[in-house]
């Protein structure tokens, strides 16, 4: 008998009909002979009326009360879906943020998890019950409402994994699983049947937003076996499975290609070199609370140096303009950006130990003419910077070239 | 400085406009110098709203889970006034019936408030805060959400004046006070500047829905001045002021006539009489947990009596089958019925202390030539039962009797 943690999302739990359906697929699992405990959404819609109504009230309303106001949503929820269980005979108990205790910091609205109390809820589970739980909410130490910001549901379902000592964390959504790329973009992309923790917060940072980058964390931390998976589908086993590293005999260089269209470039160059330049450059940037992604620095033979760091597209305008006050005071030669640029990113674990990554990536985008503005590269990650129009071709060159539509490159350990 | 609780019913929240008026109303009772404390009831249609859901998923909800879905009503409006506070500058601070901990036994769906915590509440009281408490609902002793029961707001209220020691409980309604008799049946009917406890009690349990009878007993139980008033009006000190005796120099003798459509008579006869003979009557008809109001009897002349009651017009088939069994086994002359009966009652904590108001109660109906049923007294109430058909006129013509309408029934102590 294993213990599984379920998450359902807004759009699962939309209307009367899908939260019978939820119930019947919960009562399946337990049929299986599983012990349930199901993390919930507000019904879809329902979050977005309820920010409606308090925006109508007050433009600025207090995180406090917000928090108050949200967590209704999930509340409704977990009673409908008990009733719903309880109308197939099925005994289960809704538990709020609050009653678990979801113990978080007081920062509403982005509430960070602390500690999670299970003893109740050990029990239930004994006394045969599925167990219903409110996501995204918490209580502070003061007991008021905290909420763990959107998406904070898959959050709270890693979180009861982890305090259960669950067998796996299933994170029910509309796509089956993550995919070596978009399939949008590269239709031959494949489904992977796993990947690990580091390889997915990769790419759910490079924009693959299937999990919430924090719920992955949080799972990797306490090594939460996590699965994504279709609420649609019907096999057990099916989706993926986001777990750590294990020595496989054969093991996936590349787990997928990850890009980010978001980003804007910006470059200084021919500043004389000293040190503490860097800092001098960035400085301004920071200040204004700029996010700086990828920096690349390189030095020329004048005793100059060209410095180049990324952006979010929204901050652009800022950032060029920022930039080119420091540029005056440091008597740079030139100052210029581009913000119709995106980065294409190869991920994973498999290349650590492997060489030649870089130059199978490199040739295959010059091969199709694909110029290179940035190169940044991490232990599990080598990303690029490319003109915008060359972001379809890119993905399509480089998921061609590591073989991902086909398994091509598992190679043995 | 006075601390006021102020309670606010559904129709009084039901839209944002609504909202921000209680918001201006709170204000300005708090310019006047005085700390608020308000309990507010769901939105007008949300509860009912959301026991549809419910009964579309289930035909018979758990209570538990009935509670944890219908508190939620409450819980958006102490957010949303929250912030209606907040966005005109006023401190305020909400509070669901888990967090400022109104305890309560479990009885979910009619649960009875067993204590409260208050010592946040102060907290933010000396601190400047408006507080904003979810009506209705409280917390059992773990942590289950409970409600009160429909009007439970009231006693929410109630229960927080006692908790807190405040001068006085507010209930905001659609009615402008407690009313000498209905206005729709004597279009003279005055509105009462204060009743005693007592006097209200004996009103509300005769039909004169404007308090939830439990929030009457709550307040005189712990000597909370209650006041009744509407919604729609400016003045303060407006409205009826629900409180203890007082020795004043002027007493009315009768406040007020209360009726009751809902009651039907039954009547067996010619029961042989001996000791026990009252509970083998009502013996059957309390086993089927049918509740009984009016108890008469009267012994006859041939060691025989006569014993009629009443019940609610509901339960007055059941009871005539189960009364005419009963008939047939103690050997009695006749059973019979009359579902077409009203009760209508002076009540006046003044007739303690003065004679002859029965016999002006009975000349004045036998006046209009309007036939007495059955008569029942208590210390504070005269009821009479007579045809439906008279109900009006039997109202009009006692509220002239004893000069309701002009305070004419003033009399010196």
């Amino acid at each position: 008998m294993a213990l599984i943690v379920q998450k359902y999302g807004g759009t699962s739990v939309g209307s009367v009909e899908r939260i019978q359906a939820v119930a019947d697929r919960i009562i399946k699992n337990r049929e299986n002979g599983h012990q349930i405990v199901v993390v919930v959404s507000a019904m879809s819609g329902e979050t977005n009326k309820l920010i409606g109504l308090a925006n109508e009230i007050n433009e600025r309303p207090a995180a406090r009360e917000m928090d108050v106001l949200v967590s209704t949503g999930e509340q409704v929820t977990i009673a409908l879906l008990s009733m719903a269980l309880h109308a197939k005979g099925i005994p289960a108990k809704s538990y709020t943020g609050t009653q678990i205790k979801m113990l978080t910091d007081n920062a509403h609205g982005k509430a960070r998890i602390m500690d999670i109390q299970c003893s109740n809820m050990q029990k239930d589970l004994e006394e045969g019950n599925v167990i219903v739980v409110a996501g995204f909410q918490g209580v502070d130490e003061c007991g008021n409402i905290t909420t763990l910001g959107r998406g904070g549901s898959d959050t709270t379902a890693v979180a009861m994994a982890a305090a259960l000592k669950a067998d796996e964390c299933q994170i029910y959504t509309d796509v089956d699983g993550v995919y070596t790329t978009d399939p949008r973009i590269e239709p031959k992309a494949r489904r992977l049947e796993r990947i690990t923790f580091e390889e997915m917060l990769e790419m759910a940072s490079l924009g693959s937003k299937v999990l919430q980058i924090r719920s992955v964390e949080f799972a990797g931390k306490y090594n939460v076996p996590l699965r994504v998976l279709s609420s649609f589908e019907e096999s057990e086993g099916a989706g993926t499975l986001i777990t750590t590293e294990e020595n496989e005999m054969e093991q996936a260089v590349i787990s997928g290609i990850a890009f980010n269209k978001d980003e804007a470039q910006l470059t200084i160059s021919g500043v004389p070199d000293k040190p503490g330049v860097a800092s001098d450059i960035l400085g301004s940037v920071t200040e204004a609370n700029i996010e700086v992604d990828m920096i690349v620095q390189n030095v020329g033979e004048d005793g100059t140096t060209d410095f180049t760091f990324t952006v979010h597209r929204n901050d652009y305008d800022t950032a060029l303009e920022l930039l080119t006050r420091t540029g005056e005071t440091l008597g740079a030669k030139n100052v210029r950006g581009d913000n119709s640029i995106v980065k294409i990113s190869l991920v994973g674990v498999g290349m650590r130990s492997h060489a030649g990554i870089a130059s199978t990536m490199f040739a295959a985008l010059a091969k199709e003419g694909i110029n290179i503005l940035m190169i940044s590269t991490s232990e599990i990650k080598i990303s690029v910077v490319v003109a915008e129009k060359y972001l379809e071709l890119g993905v399509r060159t480089l998921h061609s070239a590591f073989g991902l539509e086909n398994d091509g490159n598992l190679v043995n350990l």
